[in-house]
């Protein structure tokens, strides 16, 4: 009998990934009554139970048990209507084999990086981005380009920048950049217009393509900017979407929209199947909502809880620390100087608050040290009131 | 501007797994009111389409809006405990954080070969074996190597001999085998008893792990036989199961049942998160029903639509064509010497009854030509009589 070495059965490539930092590392346990500023979840109230009760309930009415074969349901093939008809609202023109329905953003960024990155591949990324993406990416490989982002979105002049000086030293480029330009997640900030035709530009110029991520899109407190994939005439932009921030997330439901010969590789690789009876369950949702008026009513309870988080830092945290104003989304990303955020979160927790240490948004982890993630998505407003009044006596306890 | 060239952006693995046959080239397009002996389908009578309607209502009665964010319904947890009681009915003591949920077998499967295979390592697999198995693998390494199956399952003996040569040569020992040893998927062949123990020696001996598909396991005619991680004393063996095949295939739940340490490495790969609402709703559902009751009905109804396939074979099939007697599960293997069963699928789909030919459960296609897959579990009594005397006429006229 062989004794039994379980890192034996791992390629060089697995055992390279497993070293990093686990997944959900950046996710604290939370005490029970915690003030959850740390949570990207929608808020409970706008999340329409009583609505998914009734659309399963009419989908097991009409369809009996063709939902929960394989395949067969006809709301399966009417989700994808339904999204390509969100897509043209958001100024995406686009074919319905140009649309793989995934399990959310997250399946559909790992699915795009499983199929285009190897360990010799170099992906670009924005300074800070998402944490779960980055943990995505570096599973496949080492090379991540990191691009800073200020108060306009990510600096495309660096990203230029950049790729010049790659091109001229014949370095690798990359293959695609991952950007979240609208209501970025954790800066909440938004790339202007010149810079998006900026990247464009650039991408045609790099020949690289971009994996645009657009969970927040529709949720701007103002006007919703077009999206990227809008100003795509050569196929190289992947809209990745989801109902997770609109509808609920426990759904599972999001989608790639991109050039078909993408779309096909990426459905090659998606072996977890079609969800039939989550996907005919939000079609059934969706065929009996107004939308629009949905989307309005998500804007104002944001921009108003918004508002209070904003008006809340103004009066409660020390004059040193700064923040972007978001225009729409989730969240807001704070700057508190000469303070390891990290450090302090067991205290934050003790006071019964949570946020998410800014560390976790970078690659290099010590860049982020003085910066947090506040998600006023979730909180009610007394809450978000409370927790940031606890946040502001604990910061400034320490920056006297 | 540069012209894009799609082929550039991908690596060169996935460049070589694109060159393969397309996945589901085995499932034909089926003319409407088509007899499908085709489908791995459960009996539409005995999907529970109304208990699982009442369990979502339940669900959301009960829980509100939990099971619709990304995390918090207590049925999530509750579900693995459900599969954890269910796997100790089958002899498998484990711990819940041995068991990891995932959107049915096939995901697992995949999770699997993507933390244990890149393209330097070898799999090994049964001959014939389940198609989608096979293309998963495929989309990982070109080293399969290929073990016989006989009416007493895969032939350990053989596989024995092909370990010793390997070794003896220094050629690359498998990493794992995949195996369906319980009512085989598509032989319907059960592995003795014998060869099960055989099997576990030999995983000992060699070093290698075992991939237990076990999606049929408890759809027995009279035995449930012991599954290969009853045997299990090293952690040497994943128990996939799935609720496809005894609930519905459209929740999208299975599972992998292991030793931790993979367990927590394939939780790193897994990037769809959890499923709260197919996830929850699946356990309310389970909380309400008798399931040693339920499977006493599959177990009763399946071997009454076997029983009426094989006498349908004895009396329109030419004496030529033989089959193995199943013990349980979904399928009939059939073998028509010196007839091309991919051949003739149009001519039988023209006739208005589908069946999947033999290839498409070989690596090497030409070897699987004389078979074809039945499948008695989705049709109804009287169209697997009339499908079955459609094709005995097929069949007869060209053995003539």
């Amino acid at each position: 009998m062989v004794k039994m070495n379980v890192e034996s059965f791992f390629p060089e490539n697995i055992k390279t990934a497993l070293k990093k930092n686990p997944p959900g590392a950046w996710m604290a346990d939370l005490p029970a009554d915690c003030i959850r500023l740390s949570s990207g979840y929608p808020d409970p109230a706008l999340v329409p139970a009583e609505q998914i009760k009734a659309a399963s309930a009419t989908l097991i009415e009409e369809e009996h048990d063709l939902p929960l074969h394989y395949l067969g349901s006809p709301r399966m093939i009417k989700l994808k209507k339904q999204i390509q008809n969100r897509l043209v609202e958001r100024g995406i023109s686009i074919q319905e084999d140009e649309i793989l329905i995934t399990a959310g953003a997250c399946q559909a960024i790992d699915l795009i990086a499983r199929v285009l990155l190897d360990e010799r591949a170099v992906v670009a990324v924005e300074s800070p981005t998402y944490m779960e993406a980055l943990e995505i990416f570096q599973n496949y490989t080492d090379q991540i380009i990191t691009i800073p982002v200020d108060e306009l979105g990510m600096q495309t002049d660096v990203f230029a920048a950049v790729l010049e000086e790659r091109k001229r030293t014949g370095l690798t480029l990359p293959n695609f950049l991952y950007t979240i330009p609208t209501f970025q997640n954790p800066t909440g900030t938004t790339m202007s217009l010149e810079r998006r035709k900026h990247l464009l530009e650039l991408a045609s110029e790099f020949d690289f393509l971009i994996l645009e991520d657009d969970a927040y899109g529709e949720l701007a407190f103002n006007e919703n900017p077009p999206p990227l994939k809008a100003f795509d005439t050569e196929g190289r932009v992947f809209h990745v979407g989801s109902l997770s921030k609109v509808v609920a997330p426990g759904m599972r439901i999001g989608w790639i929209a991109g050039a078909r010969s993408f779309i096909t590789a990426f459905e090659w690789f998606k072996k977890d199947l079609d969800h039939p009876f989550a996907q005919a369950t939000m079609a059934a949702y969706l065929e009996n909502v107004n939308f629009e008026n949905r989307l309005n009513t998500l804007q104002a309870t944001y921009r108003i809880k918004c508002d209070i988080l904003l008006r809340s830092l103004e009066q409660y945290f020390p004059e040193q620390v700064t923040w972007y104003v978001p225009e729409g989304g989730y969240f807001v990303w704070v700057k508190i100087p000469g303070i390891d955020t990290s450090q302090l979160l067991e205290q934050a927790l003790a006071l019964g608050v949570s946020y998410v240490p800014g560390k976790f948004f970078f690659v290099k982890q010590q860049v982020g040290t003085e910066y947090l993630r506040l998600s006023f998505s979730y909180a009610d407003k007394e809450e978000i009131i409370k927790g940031i009044q606890k946040l502001g006596q604990l910061f400034s306890r320490l920056l006297k």
